[in-house]
């Protein structure tokens, strides 16, 4: 709460001083702050504002400018790059960490990209390039190539003294221990430095069961082993298990925020790139297509109802429990979905769970479904003998809520493991394809019954 | 992939020796592996196995046992704890980290808890019931109150001579300089050590500027701290400045993990202790009650139907596209809604930007439902027109769809905000009141229009 205080009080003052364009106390202000501060009064200012202030910014301390813009989410970071001066974007994401770099550049349009790559000093463009020679959301697109790696040969007293000469090497939770080839054979902690006498060599000392992941890991499993194995960092390797770089775990933080984030977003037919700062244009362009999918599915459903217009006609009590009928399923469906998503996404279902899970899955729909078909058909009945003197939509009521529920937990279940093992995202389009078949089979069982019923009994 | 497949092999080999009764056998191969995968073997085999697997665990390796228990997660961990021999779960507490072993208590029933509290060491014990003090999901709950911090008159070789005595202490990534009140007044890294000679006091070389939590800041708050400001250990203070615990990024990813699960569980109508790997008993006592209260809205939803019986009764098109007029609400709240849950859970819908955020998504909603109107109501008409011969629907189509949608856009951006101003978890309840709202007016909108249009152009 204090930390929320502190930077309202900060976005205020800096706020004023701009309006009175007093550019040179703001500067020293932001001086004395954090980085991820001043990204949060960045993200609060007018497009003229932020421009301003990061151009003040890079001629006062232009480490602590691209620090800021680096603690900006890409996409509010990338929009601000893009609108600089080529010159000065070139300026500043060559003071930035080669991956944070690449991530901005990626999000650059093309030509924009190229251009302010030319502009960079060849050794901070090259590694930028490097890393954009990988596919997005992978561990060689994320790692940080600059990573602190010694010879096994070397003595802790010899890499007391390397560590030194590279002070400012921010990225050093760990060190790396490689052969002449660069091969990474073992890790040990900067600990282990002050506790062995110096002219021991670091193969003696260090552990060799190093956990690692391949340039091609998806940057989720990545997050997942480094939260796993409760890591700093691990370390990124190639074919031939040489060093190539590292990723950090405030790295990974960001991947879990975000790949929780799009599992979420994308069962609520959201874009990830839909946050609560975009603009209005932005979001009508996002959200559009969603709803245009919901609404074809609607306009279908309807169809299968029309099927049914007989009954409907006839027995109008049908019509006003239907989207009780359509709800009850898609919300049973969407409990099982979400469960089997985030079981994915956390490593508890997997090849070894799968079919269990989808046989309690099955139970929990079959028992639930039951239960509440008993509740849904008494009260349903009894207000239909309210409203017409009839009680006959119980039944109807009962078996469709059960089958429909029950029906919903196998959709539930199966789809998101389905699109998983085609290699599709779970999340993305598991929402819609549990609803549409929950409505549609729900509709055409609950009026099928009705239909049935009428034919039958005559009601 | 390559780790997933160890761990299935693991897990095979693991299951293959356990038939055989080869503990022994076991108990060598597991001591060899990370505390993580024998937390993976132990969530996936029978409750039998399991139970075994740790009483063998624990007399080969204690603090292996303690260490693969603590990396379960808190429900099975305490499921499993709860199901040992008091004697054996006093003896695996008293070995983890007093914060883990605060987690498992506060899980296990009163009188179990008790009991085991009473058979552990009286330190450990004393720091699990200091820890328990505070209420759950807050810094000083989860913190862990072993720190490693010095006097700011110590100086680096005097520093190093007693990390060096400490060297288990696990949790070392920052060092905390106290003054003689123990009041936090500054940090140091590990490295900085090793650059300053040894007759350096700590006070001459600590940053002062130290970011740090209270003990009553809730977890999600600690968890924005440490990784907005990319820090691997956060410090807790009392309401003297008294450092009294640290709270470290492991903790904060499984936090940020779990946080990011409630929102979604929260959203989807489940509770989030049920997992992939809970039991189906479980998973129905804890599904049922949502899936009653939607049953609840429901039966509301109908009776609002039933007002417009008349109209249905008449006009029986309208029940055909009754179900796409509540989704198309329900889907586009949903989006709102969405969209401000994570963003005030990553800190980027706040006081400062709440208007703007919800004017944004007012003009999102018109926009979007104007456009999605008149597609559904050409289609509709449309469709009308083949089946029947009128065409009139469209027109109701437009207005409702439209109404509705913007109306969407004001309960799925207020809703959430409204209950973080109550204090209630804003993912918890806003589904259901989205959802409730939405198709309480949206039917009453589209039917309304319908009766309407009877009355007035008898239809």
């Amino acid at each position: 709460m204090t930390q929320t205080r502190k930077m309202i009080v900060l976005l205020d003052s800096v706020k004023k001083l701009i309006r009175r364009d007093d550019y040179k106390h703001v500067a020293n202000i932001l001086r004395k702050v954090h980085a991820a501060d001043i990204a949060y009064v960045l993200a609060h200012l007018m497009e003229a504002e932020r421009l301003r202030l990061v151009q003040v910014l890079a001629d006062t301390d232009l480490a602590l400018a691209a620090e800021s813009i680096s603690e900006l989410h890409t996409k509010p970071g990338g929009q601000l790059l893009a609108i600089l001066p080529v010159e000065l974007a070139a300026k500043i994401l060559q003071q930035m960490d080669s991956d944070d770099a690449a991530l901005f550049v990626a999000d650059l349009p093309d030509d924009k990209g190229r251009e302010i790559l030319a502009l960079m000093a060849a050794e901070e463009s090259s590694s930028v390039r490097g890393l954009l020679r990988y596919e997005a959301e992978t561990a060689g697109r994320i790692m940080n190539a600059d990573v602190f790696c010694l010879n096994q040969q070397v003595t802790v007293g010899e890499a007391i003294q390397k560590l030194r000469e590279r002070r400012e090497a921010v990225s050093c939770f760990y060190i790396y221990v490689v052969n002449d080839a660069g091969q990474l054979l073992g890790v040990l902690s900067l600990k282990q430095l002050l506790f062995h006498p110096p002219e021991v060599t670091l193969r003696q000392i260090m552990r060799t069961n190093v956990i690692s992941v391949h340039t091609e890991t998806d940057q989720e499993e990545v997050a997942r082993q480094v939260a796993n194995y409760n890591l700093l960092a691990i370390p990124v390797v190639d074919d031939e298990n040489r060093l190539v770089g590292i990723v950090t775990v405030d790295d990974v933080i960001d991947i879990i925020r975000e790949e929780a984030t799009e599992d979420i977003f994308y069962m609520a037919g959201v874009e990830t790139d839909d946050h609560a700062y975009t603009s209005a244009r932005l979001s009508i362009r996002k959200r559009v297509p969603w709803l245009a999918i919901y609404l074809g599915i609607g306009l279908f459903t309807a169809w299968v109802i029309s099927l049914f217009r007989g009954a409907l006609d006839q027995y109008v009590i049908l019509a006003l429990f239907m989207p009780m009928i359509g709800g009850m399923g898609g919300n049973a469906g969407t409990q099982t979905m979400t469960v089997a998503v985030r079981g994915m996404a956390m490593g508890e279902l997997d090849a070894q769970t799968r079919s269990k899970f989808i046989l309690k899955e099955l139970r929990v729909g079959v028992v639930s479904g039951f239960l509440l078909g008993i509740i849904a058909g008494l009260i349903a009945s009894g207000l239909e003998f309210v409203w017409t003197g009839h009680y006959k939509i119980g039944i109807i009521m009962f078996l469709a809520m059960w089958l429909n529920i029950s029906l919903a937990a196998v959709w539930g279940s199966l789809i998101p493991q389905i699109f998983k093992w085609m290699k599709i995202d779970p999340a993305l389009a598991s929402g819609i394809f549990v609803a549409t078949l929950n409505d549609i089979i729900g509709f055409s069982i609950f009026l099928g019954m009705g239909t049935l019923m009428l034919n039958t009994f005559g009601l």
